[in-house]
C-alpha cells in the first residue's frame, strides 16, 4: 500500500509524453491521458464505445447483403468516427509536451493506424477494411483498468510469458528448421501434381500439420507421403507438449512460490531465495524470516 | 461425518424455494426436490431414465431413414415424455412455497425449456429438434449425486476454473482483438474471390485457425495469405499454451496445497494444512475444526 | 528389495490361472507363461516377432496393388500364422489348471480374437481385415518387460490416470451434455441442406469441432451457424485445457512429492504425509524421519 | 566465472576430432571449429548467412513463377553456394586429425547432405529440392551461441525431454497399437468405397484424427463409422493430455527444484541445492563446487 502513497499517478501511464504544467493543455491532458478523474473516466469509456461501434460498422460494411442495403448509412458512420478519432489524435499531439515521443509510442502508432485507412481508401479502395485494425485501440481497455482487478492477472500473464521467452525462442527456431526440412521432403515426395506446388507451399502445409490445424486444402496422396505425414503428426503431438509444458511450469511455479523473485538477501542483495531457505544460497548470510504476503483473494 | 448430523438436508439443494411445512405438498416436495429418501431417489432415477430415452427419441427422429419408418411411434413417445415432464413441472411449481423463485432459477428455466419446444413445434415446425435441449436436465445428475463421490471432483473443477476466471477473461479479450485484426488482414489480402467473403467470415476463419480446429472450408490461396496464415498458426500454438498453463498450474497448486492459504495452526501459526488434517504437521498441536466456507453456489 | 525375495515369480503374471505342479504341463507353462527362463524368453520374443509380421501381412494384404500381385503368398502366410496362434492358444488352455479363467481373462479373450477372424472370414469375407486386432497381442510386450525398465513408467502413467479418473468422468459427462446441446442447436440453425442431416450427425460435428479435430466434411454455411461455431471453438479451447490440466497436475505432484502415498505414521498408520511434516496430521504422533529413497535415474 | 578460467575451450565442441598441434592446420582449425576468436566468430556468422541465403534460393527456385523468370540467376547462386560449402567441407576434413570421426559425426553427415543433392541432381533431377536439408546446418546456430544465453534453455529443454523419454516411449507404443486397431476397425466398417482404401491408409486417418490434425481428406460417411470416430476423438483428447502432462510436470519440477537430487551439502547433508548456489540454504555451510556432468551430447 506504501507504493500507492509515493506514486501519485498510478492510474495513467507514467509521465512519458510530458505532462503540461498548466492551462487548457493540462486540463485536456488530464481528460485524455489520465483516467482517475470523472471526466477522464467518461472520456475513456466513450472512446471505448466509439471504437467498438466503429469496428462493428466496418465489419458489417464488408458483408455484401448489408452493405448493398445500408451502405450509405455505414459510410456516413465510418466517416463520423474517423473524423472523431482524427480530432482526438490531433488533440493528443497538441496537449503533450513531447508530441514526437507520443507519435512514435505503441499507442501513438495504433491511434494513427486507426484513422489512416479511411483516408487512404479514397485513393486505394482495397485498403478500406483495414480500418478494422482500430480494434487494436481496444488494448487501451487494459490500460484504463490499470489499477483495477485485471492488472494483476495481466502482468502475471506477461511475466510468465516473458520469463519463458528464451525457451520459446529456442523452441521456435527448432520448429522452423523442422518445418523447412519436412516441407522440402514432402515437396520432393509428393510433388506439384499432388498440391505441393512449391517448397514454400509445402512449408505452409508442414506448419498447418505440425500445429494440428490440418486445413486439408493440401494433403498427401502417395503412400510414402502419408507415411511421412503420419510420423510428422505423431512428432507434432509431442512437440505441442513442449511450449505448453514450459508455460504451465512457469505458472505453477509462480502460484506455488509467489515470492520466487521477491525474497532478497540483506547482505548480498541476491534475489529469488526459496521460501523455506534459512540462509542465503549466494553469500551464506542468514535470511530474514520469510513472510507470506501475497495470498490469493 | 459430524456435519451430516448437524446439517439435516445435505443431499438436496438448500431450501431456496421454500419447503412446505406439512401435508401433501411436503410429501411431494420431499419426493421431487429431495433425494435422500427412498421415494425421492426412485423419482430422480426414473426422471434421469426418462430424460435419456426422451433425448434419444428426438435424436432418432431427426434421422430420415428412421423417422420415415418409425415416425408415428417416435411422435407418440415424444408427446408422452412431454406430457410427463409438463406434469412434473407443474407439480414442482405447486409444491414449493416460492414458485416464482423456482421458475426463475437455473433448473426452473431448463425444466421449462425442456417442454416448450414440443408445444411450439405445433406452430413452428423447425423448432422441433430443439427439444433435445432437455439433455441439459441431465445436469441434475450431478445434483442428485451431490454427497456421492463425484461432488468433490466437481467442486474442485469448478473452484479451479473459478479461481482462474479473471486470467482467462483477460486472455479471451486479447484473443478476440487478435482474431478481429487477423481476420480483417486476411479479408484484405485474400478477398472474396478466395472465400474470405466478408470480415465476419474472415474472423470465423481466424478463430478456427487459432484454435487449431482448421475446418478447411475456407483456406488462403495467395502466397501472402499463406505466409500470414503460417505465422498465425505458429502464434496460435503458443497462445494455446496459455490457458492450458493457467488451469494446469491451478490444479497442480490445489493438489500440492489443497488448502493453500486458509488453514492455520493456532499454536505455531504455520499455514496450509490439508482440509482433513486433525493435528498441525509442524508442532503437533490440535488443529481447529475445518470449515468448508467456499461452496460452489 | 524385500518384496523380490518374498514374491518368487515376479517376472510373469501372478499365478492366476493355476500353475501345474509337475510334468510336461509345468514345462510348457514355464515356457509359455513365464518369462524368466531362457526358453520362456525365447518363446516370448518369437511370439512378438510373429505377431508383428502377421499384422504387417494383413495390412499389406489390404493394399490392392500388393494383394493383386502377392495375394497368394500373403494368404499362405496369414494361414500359417493363424495355425501357429491356434496351436499356441490350445496349448495355453491345456497347460493351465484353470483354463476357463484364462479363457475369460483379458489376454485370453485377445488371444481368441486374434485367431477367430481368419476362420470367420471363410464364411463372412468382410471380416477379413479384423485379423489386425491381433496387434492387441502386442500389449504383451509390456507384460514381458514387466520387471524391465519400462514398468515403472507404465505403472506411473496408469496410476496418474487412475487417480484422475473421477475428475475426467465428471468432465466427460459435461462434454457429452454440451455436444448434444450444441449439435441440436446447429441442426436447427443449419439444417439438412447444409450437411447437418440429422441430430446424431450434428453431434458428431460438434465433437469433431470441440476436440479441435475439425475434419471439414461438414461445416456451417449460414452466418448464425458460423457465429455459434466460433463461440464453440473458443469454448472448446478453454475446455481442452481442463483434462490436460488435471493430468499435468497429477504428474507434477507425483514428481515433486513421490512419497505422496508412501509415508506412513507409525501410530495411526495413516498415509500420504508431506515430506516436510514432522508430526502426523491425523493423530499428532511424531513421524519417523523422512528418507528420500526414490531418486530418478 | 571460475569454470571459464579452468576450462580453456568452452566455446567450441570438445576436442573430439583431434585439434592439430601447429601450422596452417591449427590456424584453419581455430577459424573453422572454434568460435571464441574474432576470425572464428566471423567465419561462423558468414556461414550462417550463406546457409540462410542458400536455403532461400532453393525455396524460391521451386516457385514456378519465380523460377521461370529468375531461373538462371538462382541456378548460378545455388552452384556458387554448393562450391563454397564443398570447399568448406574439404577444409574441415583436412584440418582435423581424425577426419573419419568428423565425417561420421552428426554435423559431418549434415555437412555432406548439404552439398550432395546439387551434384546428384545432375543425374536425378527430382532430388533437386532436397538441397534444402542444408537448413539442418542452421542447427550450428545453437552450437555457436553455446556459452551465450540460449544454451542454458536449450540444454534444459533437452534434459526435460530426455528425462521423460521412457514415459513417452511407453506412451507412443500404446498409441501405435491403438491406431492400428482403430484403423483396421474403420477399414472394415467404412471400406474402400468411403475412402478408407486400405489398412495403412486407415491407420494414417486414425493418426490424423487422434492427433486432432483432422485433414478431412478421408472422413467417415456411415453412421457407425461416425460413431466410432466420435469416440476416437473424445479418446484422443484425453490421450493428448498425457504427453503434455508428462513434459509439463517435468518442467515444473525442474523450475521448482532445479537440481532435483544431485547437489548435497557436506555439512548437513541436505539435498537439492540449485546449481548456482554457493552456500547451503539450510545450514549456511559452503557448498562443494558445482560440476555439470550431464551434457546434451
Amino acid at each position: 500500500m506504501a507504493t500507492l502513497l509515493t506514486e501519485p499517478t498510478p492510474r495513467h501511464e507514467p509521465d512519458r509524453f510530458g505532462r503540461p504544467d498548466a492551462g487548457w493543455r493540462l486540463r485536456l491532458y488530464i481528460i485524455i491521458f489520465e483516467a482517475d478523474t470523472r471526466a477522464g473516466r467518461a472520456f475513456d469509456l466513450t472512446l471505448l464505445a466509439f471504437i467498438l461501434i466503429s469496428v462493428t460498422v466496418v465489419m458489417l460494411d464488408s458483408v455484401e447483403a448489408i452493405s448493398t442495403r445500408w451502405g450509405d448509412l455505414l459510410t456516413v458512420l465510418e466517416w463520423f468516427f474517423t473524423v472523431i478519432f482524427s480530432i482526438e489524435y490531433i488533440l493528443r499531439l497538441l496537449c503533450v509536451r513531447k508530441p514526437k515521443r507520443y507519435a512514435r509510442s505503441l499507442f501513438g502508432v495504433i491511434d494513427l493506424l486507426a484513422i489512416l485507412p479511411t483516408y487512404l481508401a479514397l485513393f486505394i479502395p482495397g485498403l478500406h477494411s483495414l480500418i478494422d485494425v482500430r480494434v487494436l485501440r481496444m488494448l487501451r481497455i487494459f490500460r484504463i483498468l490499470k489499477l483495477g482487478e485485471y492488472v494483476r492477472e495481466f502482468s502475471e500473464l506477461g511475466n510468465a510469458i516473458l520469463a519463458t521467452r528464451r525457451k520459446i525462442a529456442v523452441f521456435l527456431s527448432f520448429v522452423l528448421i523442422v518445418v523447412v526440412v519436412m516441407g522440402t521432403l514432402m515437396y520432393v515426395v509428393e510433388g506439384p501434381e499432388n498440391g505441393f506446388t512449391s517448397v514454400p507451399v509445402s512449408v505452409y502445409w508442414a506448419i498447418s500439420t505440425l500445429t494440428t490445424v490440418g486445413f486439408g486444402d493440401i494433403t498427401p496422396k502417395t503412400d510414402l507421403g502419408r507415411l511421412i505425414a503420419s510420423m510428422m503428426m505423431l512428432m507434432g503431438w509431442g512437440t505441442l507438449a513442449v511450449p505448453t509444458g514450459i508455460v504451465s511450469a512457469e505458472f505453477a511455479v509462480r502460484r506455488i512460490n509467489p515470492e520466487i523473485t521477491t525474497r532478497t538477501c540483506h547482505e548480498c542483495l541476491s534475489e529469488g531465495h526459496p521460501s523455506l531457505a534459512k540462509f542465503c544460497a549466494d553469500c551464506g548470510a542468514k535470511l530474514p524470516p520469510y513472510q507470506l504476503d501475497a495470498g490469493e483473494n
